[in-house]
């Protein structure tokens, strides 16, 4: 992993690790046992596997790798709790992380404690090679949280009995705002992407770079997401029964599936209604629409006249605004997509498909090491996603960051922008 | 559900009651609320679900249609309880039992007192009808007891940690037991089955009558169940690898599942161990074999150059011999087949796979309403099991009783008993 | 295989084995090169393989094994037309074989000359076992000839186009029967199946022995089976709508697959229809219904308030019927069921469904050799068929013949008699 | 669909449409109608599906929209023949096309023989907007020429017997050639695509256009596509073996199928084999390796410190060269890539994967009406490949032709040029 990290201070790592750290215990926090245990799909992950899986990454590329007589909490665990990485030997089938009703949340959590002493401790020893792994790790983790939410909501989202996980907000009002703008984008040659190492206090991951030159051609690109209320009109037009809007494969996936709306929505006596982490309630039409695929991304855009903007153009016209603002979370307070309060917003709220398949940018090498499987060994059959959503810790995401999944996937707070041609 | 209960007095069946509703929470108390939560297979159950389903049927078939006035603790839960009762209304898929993490392990706790304290109250006042099913209701009970204690197992055994659930007992030595003694079987006509209601305190399934005359050939029936030794020799033979040994749909199943060996056996340093509820242990050689499917005893009977009894011969047999007799479970201990102390056993150990297809006795009828759903509408593709196991409550079963599962299903306990023709 | 044949001579079975083989060629006339190579199911085989699997496998136990000196036609055919006989080695997969192309329909015609030119040199000088191998032949290819029919209809069925593969009859309006008549069975000891060898010219299948004492309770069986008319009826009163119905398996079999009616019906403008190798035609009401599986049948006989007959009540009613009487193969005009003409009858038109697992008898043992694969290891999960259908061959069905099918499949001339207790 | 055709004369047209279609029915001549007939997975079609459904292009888009009083051959077979024209509503579905043994190879040919007549007939009417749907019609006929080849090739690949669809050239051999040669990529930006309509002969499909700048980064590309000898050393290096060297789906491809080669190739006493239409040879080390898919071809590159080139990069390297030249499809001799002749070569032999999406240029629009489904809704999930093939019809492509499949796809004659960053 390259990165462009370049820290004032140990003190600033320390505490920054320490925050993130508590926060993933804290969105925890209403989980019972069985909450944290069960694997609701083979895409999601139990609740206990991100806390054990992000504590695993810091006992293994920095307590093991680089702390002299560091001992493992619970050498069998390693086998458990790694994800993906072929470097570092055998591991648990994914879709069976919910088979493992032991160790239980309680004895996670203690591990850990356990390794955030050892690592608090360390820290000033380290090597720069160490604290890059340290910044990483804390950036992985963020990652972890936002899935963390959203694999809990899906699993909710199984019961009945639909429990909410958090009291909902009170309400207020918004007026149904009228049609998006739409903001000229730049034409001709443009930069894209983070090139690091660059100095400073910047990260970024492998796969936002090489900066580089990219070619814009003329377009518009919106100035807010598609809202719940149009999404209703879509479906009210006719939107899921008409093939000609579809792609070939989102077509099949909506005829395999039988999808008439989004993931949680369901109509109860005439009224659009969504499940969210504060339980089920009326879709607000003036909310960004979200749980949606980049199949019906795309059907949604052909449905308007537009099109989904590349990704080169959803960062042009991000530049210019704070990554750190808009619907973020915060760690207070259910993660929800809420109405806008006006003007140009490109951060929070919902993840935007863009058109742009998601491969590697000219000049790209993946880091080195077992943690260069972290992005680039993705890097087909998936889309790029922008500018974070509700669930994202704020501060994670910034206009170069590339979010990737599959174009039938849905459980994430993945939105809509359009754009069209000029 | 036609019943030939005939108790003496309320007062036993309150004190049954009281004993079996005790034995399943007793059962569950080592369990985490994510252990009592997960699904590990689609023919398994959480534990917690055992313990609510049971609770259900109570409340269903006794609170909510004999007790005027009697509100149901939580009239959403119904839905997520019901088995299979089609009569009952729509339910909760079987295979997605594993999603409910919420009513939690504690919950359903509460309501298994609530609604014990309701049927105690009322069990005075109620009449013969409402008697019959709160007798049935302890034997269904029963039934998931057993069911509760495999399930968890199966759990268990897909943790690469393999935790023990029970401390095991300290195995004494026993001595490898000689070949099995042969038992001449009665030709001619006997009778079979239970005729009810006969009086007394008797009670029988519907599936077990009506008692009738059945017509049995010259044979011969061993005096024990194949044990842990004559197991391994049939692997080290090739049992599992010569076609010619087995059903062709036993063979297709063993080819597909690469089956090498009783499921929970594993060889290490070129030792069997097997895994229970007590942890991983090396297989006793003279303890009967257990976790396996039909398909592999019918193959080792082949190999063996005998057949499996038929359900009337097994139960000509086993007439004479106590029911409650044998290793069944006393709720102290955990759940193992144990080595023979010698002498003709019938009962307990291990359910003994028979070569009877479970199908209706001359002249069956199944129960009225909806307790009629219980046995009747299996009765195809199932083999019969009999005399009870090691998991099997003492006194649930008798030499009448009928089991039965799927001839490729062994996460039971089940074994063998070899049989001849004479 | 054990058989009871005792031919009077060579002569005799020449021109039986010559009859038979014709046959086979006469039956696949209609089919073009496409027609005898596709596969429709896993369950069917292409009308050319059964062609070439038939000369397999005379060509196989009987001129390899016992002519000296004889070729095979095709030393790399074997592979590839063996059917399930393990102890002839490797073969090509059931579900492949539709992917056999070549050899050509014309091909395998020319082998079969080849096989039937050898077989009838050398049958003067064949031992004993050799022409009891050419005899079980000839009944194994009798079999093929209704599995060539039936597999052929499949294969149509799934054609928009609907071909027909023989011209219909023109049809003689019949009267709508009354409803059936009831047999008195027989009750207390009775005797089944066939002893062999018993002498003369009889044979039988190593499933349908031994002859042994069977006990028959008090039942009667009716005259004729279930009619179009009559299964209409149960159609029209919900019957695939209630479950309380169905089986448990079979219940689940008819909401996976959306079974509405049997096989190859089709509702045009209020009017049942039903495809046949005579193409689409009016369900006739008064003829036989078929193409219905265990699961239906089953269900009809619960609506009707009866149950199905067990195979040993079958044998007792129909042992003194004539087995190669009503409407069976004959070589000349479409299989299809035809209304009954009145008078018990037990043989031909549709296989009755009964309530027997098929099982081994007691005292059964496999014939020897690579044929004893041929009835034994079928022996799970299937139910008994009695009394041949308009699709089997004019003398080869007798009273104790046992076929069998799974509870589900339905492809056969499959239909219903009802029994009932008394 | 937008073409830019502007044909000299009809006859020309029409002698182009006779070439095209006599190709077609050349092609199919060494078929049986087995062969033509049956589906070998659901990827692929009967060749006889292939001569019918370019028959029905014809007759449905030209015949019965602009020919008056034109009679359908068979008002049946749309339905039958339509591919996955929804605007043309329903039609049978993909994975049943093999059990259509009706109507018969011969006709199918006699409808072609139909439609030719009729066309010719009506050729010299017709209106602009016809004529360019005629040329559509013969470019998509030539696509469907290539498929025919490969299907078939694919259905005798599964046959047992490997029958050899066309006698094999005597081999001449070659030397096997030295590393490729590396040409320095032009950079900044260059022009892509084909704008049409821009007059004169041309055409493109819709899905090239529109022409458009593009930019290209440092780069070098091969002068040659990677050969079996340098494939088989991937092979022998463990590159099947080894995850560091897979993207994540393509890994996950290779541990699910069992991929351990290119498709049809075998190892024979140490010799690696390849099946062809001209039956199973040794894999000429000297000739293009094909039959890899997208995974491979990445895996490939990766392990030989390379990338594949961007879709853009080998338009820009290939425009120099004629889109005639080299190994392509003649009618003449088995499709078969061949040993180099030497000098860089970029049309024939291969496919060529390129690393780019399949995904819509900026300003594109699907044509208009059935025939606008033609490539814009396949937009998800594949990836381009350039250059054509040894089956592709000579005159079929051009540099800006962009093919494209599923990253796990390999029944194409598909092979891998390297490129590599400057």
């Amino acid at each position: 992993m390259r990165t462009n990290i370049g820290l004032a201070a140990p003190a600033a790592l320390a505490s920054r690790y320490a925050r993130v750290r508590a926060l993933s215990v804290a969105l925890a926090a209403p989980l019972s046992d069985a909450d944290a245990s069960v694997q609701s799909m083979d895409d999601a992950s139990p609740a206990k596997w991100h806390l054990a899986h992000t504590t695993w990454f810091f006992e293994t590329f920095v307590l093991r790798d680089f702390v002299p007589g560091y001992r493992l909490f619970d050498d069998r665990w390693p086998y458990l709790f790694n994800s993906y990485y072929e470097a570092e030997g055998a591991r648990h089938a994914r879709p069976r992380r919910g088979m493992l009703t032991r160790p239980s949340l309680a004895q996670i959590c203690d591990w850990r404690a356990a390794v955030d002493d050892a690592l608090l401790a360390a820290l000033p020893g380290l090597s720069p090679e160490a604290e890059a792994l340290v910044q990483l790790g804390c950036h992985h983790e963020e990652q972890h949280q936002e899935l963390l939410l959203t694999d809990i909501l899906h699993l909710l989202a199984q019961n009945p009995l639909e429990p909410a996980l958090w009291p909902g907000d009170p309400k207020v009002p918004v007026a149904m705002p009228g049609p998006p703008g739409w903001i000229a984008g730049r034409a001709g040659e443009a930069e894209a992407g983070c090139d690091y190492p660059s100095g400073a206090t910047a990260f970024a991951f492998d796969c936002e770079g090489p900066r580089h030159r990219v070619l814009l051609h003329p377009h518009a690109i919106a100035d807010r997401t598609v809202n719940n209320g149009e999404w209703a009109a879509f479906i009210a037009d006719g939107g899921y029964r008409n093939p000609a809007l579809w792609l070939s494969d989102g077509w099949a996936w909506v005829q395999r599936e039988g999808v008439t709306a989004p993931l949680y929505w369901r109509q109860d006596d005439g009224v659009w209604t969504r499940f969210g982490l504060d339980g089920r309630r009326p879709a607000d039409p003036a909310a960004p629409v979200t749980h949606v695929s980049f199949f019906e991304a795309d059907a949604y855009a052909s449905w308007a006249g537009a099109r989904l903007p590349t990704e080169f153009e959803w960062e042009a016209a991000a530049a210019a605004h704070d990554p750190a603002g808009g619907n973020q979370l915060d760690g207070a307070g259910p993660a929800e997509p809420r109405p806008s309060a006006g003007g140009p917003a490109f951060f929070g709220d919902v993840w935007e498909w863009t058109g742009s398949a998601y491969r590697p940018y000219p000049g790209f090498r993946a880091a080195e090491g077992a943690v260069g499987e972290y992005n680039g060994k993705f890097m087909s059959g998936q889309f790029v996603l922008r500018g974070g959503s509700c669930a994202t810790p704020r501060g994670h995401v910034r206009a170069s960051y590339r979010n990737f999944f599959y174009p039938h996937q849905r459980w994430q707070f993945t939105g809509v922008r359009l754009a069209r041609d000029l």
